[in-house]
């Protein structure tokens, strides 16, 4: 199995290039140089390569164990856990008043790409843990923040969120669970499932940010509040001392992630779990959008991060293998130089590259949307909207693609599990289902972000792409232009196909959102594709000629063989509306 | 879990309304009249329930393991093999002289559909079975015919394919394994890997199916023999005896099918396994050719089959999970009510549909290779070899597509394994790459089958299309015959520019192969699709209104969010050559 190798140079070269950082120095009392960037990032690079890549292998094959309510991780996932909270990479972004270093998201984004690639499981903890830390430092009181944010901060206590139920999956509307007011306090009642790292013997607490409903409290998503619930309630040093009454019930068997124990967790068997509130009583649901933009972008970057692992020990894999004759006949060829294989590689990688700069895009335009001050943070609060669904929607499905061209680089060797591909494929899997289905990433572009601004948004981010199109037309950086203007326009009308198809049919709407999904991730990823070839090009970014080259054949690839679905996702749109509004379930019925 | 329906309708309508399986009357010597047909099918269906499906689940989870050299199946698996035995199953298409019962393939297809769909891990040790049989036919003398064939045929012995070692998968002519006379019989010498059904306790006698080398042979592929090696040596009286010198190293852990136990065999440790020459020597390679179109079609079979048991059951989980509101807000929706779940389960249909389409034409056109004459004869050779690297290549990879929405449809819970669809997802994941990758089916199609003959046969299927399709236009029986013709147009552009390729360019040949036999499968997809919806309408084949919507909706869709992918395949092929040609190793070093 080939080690994970932290690609910090195209991260950097996507951050400063492509994604344009330092459109951020403006708002930021400290700038991030270049140097500095470069130094966090190395070491960084040294923790997922050294620290959390290798345990991922035995973490799949070991999983993790319930022993009487509390759950038991894979061996030297604490170790790793302690060395991660040590580095101080929980509090990276974090408030310094609380402890964090303050620095923008962006920089976490490309520290976590390493580690999401090293050991997608193990990954997952920091990152509940930091949508937990979020929602608190949103919307908590200070007396609150003041107890639990600096340990959490410094990864002495992890974190999690606790919003699914049995009936409750994408309709949160449905939750059941109980909050029962008593004194200051609320003790909650209910179980919850697909709990992630819902219980684990990494940290000294672990703080579970809860949803349920107060008593009398409206039906729906109007009637959602939300606590927080630690495993040890805090004694009045702040130090964690009772049992509270929350148990594991059981960890699900998965087809991936095996090391992330995914958990039953029941609330309140005994005399109820004690919780406090976090922000208004009725605005759970209000709190946990406050971080969606964030949570879904990072299943984007999951889905980056496995992509580039799996790509690394396809390449790898490919230039050892020897199997078949050299094209000239003149001995035993590896793999790599069998056209075929070059189209799977270059099918992987040429979408990697897109991936990643649409994440950095994606991550720069949220931190504008944090820092900016006026119209730009206007902007980019809208733009971050927009980009959020095709972030978290197009990554994801490229992501089950390029994992799955890893399995078949390997031949044979790609299903038997000891070669360590398979594992990127099964825990990829999940990466479309959880933080909102891909399905419902599609519903939330076309219809919180394209229909309720009536294309606002979506307008001037084309714009934005066609001045930019037109610019390199004329510069004549590429003959690949012409195609992606193609595409743009076609991007256009299926604009005004979805806006209109949303006031008149809205049911019909939802139905073509995926193709619009992903026609605008295909058209996006060219965008940027080509603005990366621009910057290639430019004497500042001191690419020697190889690496010239390679973006390039990247580029040419991308625009000739991963482009061209655009065009089917467009022709569903614009031909397939009947027969897709013709369908009910009596369709299936032959 | 959902229980598996053998759709026995949709496959005698296939059968009979689009493979056309009346062409065969004139060459056999009994007609096969429609209630012989569904009394076969309702009896395979009872099985393939009843029998096989119930242990699919657990033999997942059971797996098989190995005790001294031998391997133990998993639990219900020999009771099952039994009662399939005994039903003459695996004698369907075999030879009457030796106990089979001579019927056409195309119904054995039908039969396996059902079997590969209750259990695909179950169905390869029969499968393997027939190859092996198959072989023998073919190219044994009378003496070890009827030494082997009839307890095969019975189902009293199983049978496997022993070819890949671990330096020689893809390329067969790396097989280092020894054949050594000795008197009458050969020693073999060898380590194979991948075995399917290496060992079991399933039966009395495993009959391994050996390729190896005898001393002095040529290099390559012109140096390979193949040789019988019974685990058990038959006595005078050809009952199994003396116990072989073949063993089972180890089993291999792998990402799917657990339950078919994939073996590491050692022949020949001690004084050399007994073995007995097939055919003439050095022509072990051409043996192994004779047998390929079965074997490739039957893993497009596998590919329908595993499609049809996922969409069922995401099909079911559908109809029954209440998740979000119903589009009038009068209720809780069950989610086949949401119009992106509809997308999907119809994506999974109308491809299923068409899969299946192919399957049977394709069985059809093999078994008029066998029993037509004169020119149909010459002629179904041909398209047999043209119509099998798609059967298998396009095929597996939709399979990759559906079995992978079936999660998706499942949300959360198709992620865990208790749900039992993420095990279809994971089997179905070796379909692309066990017998003949499909980057190999794809040079197969423009190597051997498009540029060996000029194009002829192509042409000729291309040729048919255009006629049928012209037909329908003018019968006005759907508004898709003009996009399906503009696609037609594009297959023949791409049918020349690769021809070009191969003669000027054969490396970029093959970089364009993957996309030319993608193109081709959706193509045929659509004129199939289309002549389905011509049958449904045809009063002999006596549809209901449902039955005939259900039809259209399937084609209907298809053609509007299926086909487009064609445009795709065919851009990539007609401006993506330079993109291709220009890949090497180096592009990757950035």
């Amino acid at each position: 199995m080939s080690e994970y190798q932290y690609p910090a140079n195209d991260i950097l070269f996507s951050l400063s290039s492509v994604a344009q950082m330092q459109r951020l120095i403006p708002y930021l009392d400290d700038a991030i140089d270049k140097d500095l960037l470069e130094a966090i990032l190395g070491e960084a690079g040294k923790l997922a390569e050294h620290v959390i890549a290798p345990i991922n292998g035995s973490g799949d094959k070991e999983g993790s164990r319930v022993e009487s309510g509390e759950v038991y991780e894979a061996k030297g996932f604490k170790e790793a856990f302690k060395a991660y909270s040590e580095g101080g990479w929980i509090g990276l972004s974090g408030d310094p008043q609380y402890g964090g270093q303050g620095l923008p998201s962006y920089i976490a984004t490309a520290v976590n790409e390493g580690v999401q690639a090293a050991n997608l499981a193990f990954s997952l903890c920091p990152l509940l843990s930091l949508g937990a830390i979020e929602a608190i430092s949103l919307h908590a009181s200070d007396e609150l923040k003041n107890q639990y944010l600096p340990k959490m901060l410094a990864g002495e206590w992890a974190g999690t969120m606790n919003l699914t139920e049995s009936a409750a999956g994408s309709d949160l509307a449905a939750i059941a669970s109980k909050a029962i007011p008593d004194g200051d306090v609320f003790r909650i009642k209910g179980q919850k499932i697909f709990i992630t790292w819902g219980d684990h013997q990494m940290s000294d607490n672990i703080i579970h940010l809860v949803l349920a409903r107060l008593p009398n409290a409206p039906e729906g998503v109007k009637g959602i509040s939300l606590f927080i619930v630690p495993k040890f309630i805090l004694d009045e040093k702040g130090e964690p001392s009772q049992r509270n009454d929350v148990q594991v019930v059981s960890v699900e068997h998965k087809m991936g992630i095996h090391a992330s124990p995914t958990c039953v967790m029941s609330f309140g068997d005994q005399e109820g779990a004690v919780g406090y509130l976090v922000g208004q009583e009725n605005e759970g649901i209000k709190a946990m959008f406050t971080m969606m933009n964030n949570a879904r972008q990072g299943v984007g970057l999951q889905g980056l991060a496995i992509s580039e692992r799996a790509y690394q020990q396809a390449l790898s894999y490919a230039k050892e293998r020897k199997q078949g004759m050299k094209a000239d006949r003149s001995g035993r060829a590896v793999i790599i130089e069998h056209p075929d294989v070059l189209r799977m590689l270059m099918t992987m990688k040429s979408q990697i590259d897109a991936m990643r700069s649409l994440v950095y895009v994606a991550a720069v335009e949220n931190d504008l949307s944090h820092f900016a001050t006026g119209e730009q943070k206007q902007e980019s609060i809208e733009r971050t909207a927009l980009y959020t669904p095709i972030v978290k929607g197009w990554i994801t499905e490229q992501a089950q693609e390029v994992t799955s061209l890893a399995i078949q680089v390997h031949g044979g060797m790609g299903f038997i599990e000891e070669t360590g591909i398979a594992q990127h494929a099964r825990d990829a899997r999940i990466l479309p289902i959880y933080e909102g289905t891909n399905g419902i990433q599609a519903i939330d572009l076309i219809g919180r972000k394209l229909h309720s601004d009536k294309g606002k948004a979506m307008t001037s981010l084309l714009a934005e792409i066609e001045a930019e199109l037109t610019e390199w037309e004329q510069s004549k950086i590429s003959d690949h232009t012409a195609p992606v203007k193609a595409i743009l326009e076609q991007a256009k009308l299926a604009t005004q196909y979805c806006l209109s198809s949303m006031q008149v049919n809205p049911v019909l709407g939802t139905g073509l959102a995926y193709s619009y999904m992903m026609l605008m991730g295909y058209l996006i990823g060219a965008w940027l594709q080509l603005r990366a070839l621009h910057a290639s090009k430019q004497d500042e970014n001191n690419l020697d000629d190889a690496q010239q080259r390679s973006w390039s054949q990247s580029v040419s690839f991308y625009c000739d063989h991963v482009l061209p679905r655009a065009v089917a996702h467009f022709q569903s749109i614009e031909r397939g509306q009947s027969s897709i509004d013709d369908l009910d379930e009596s369709s299936f019925n032959r």
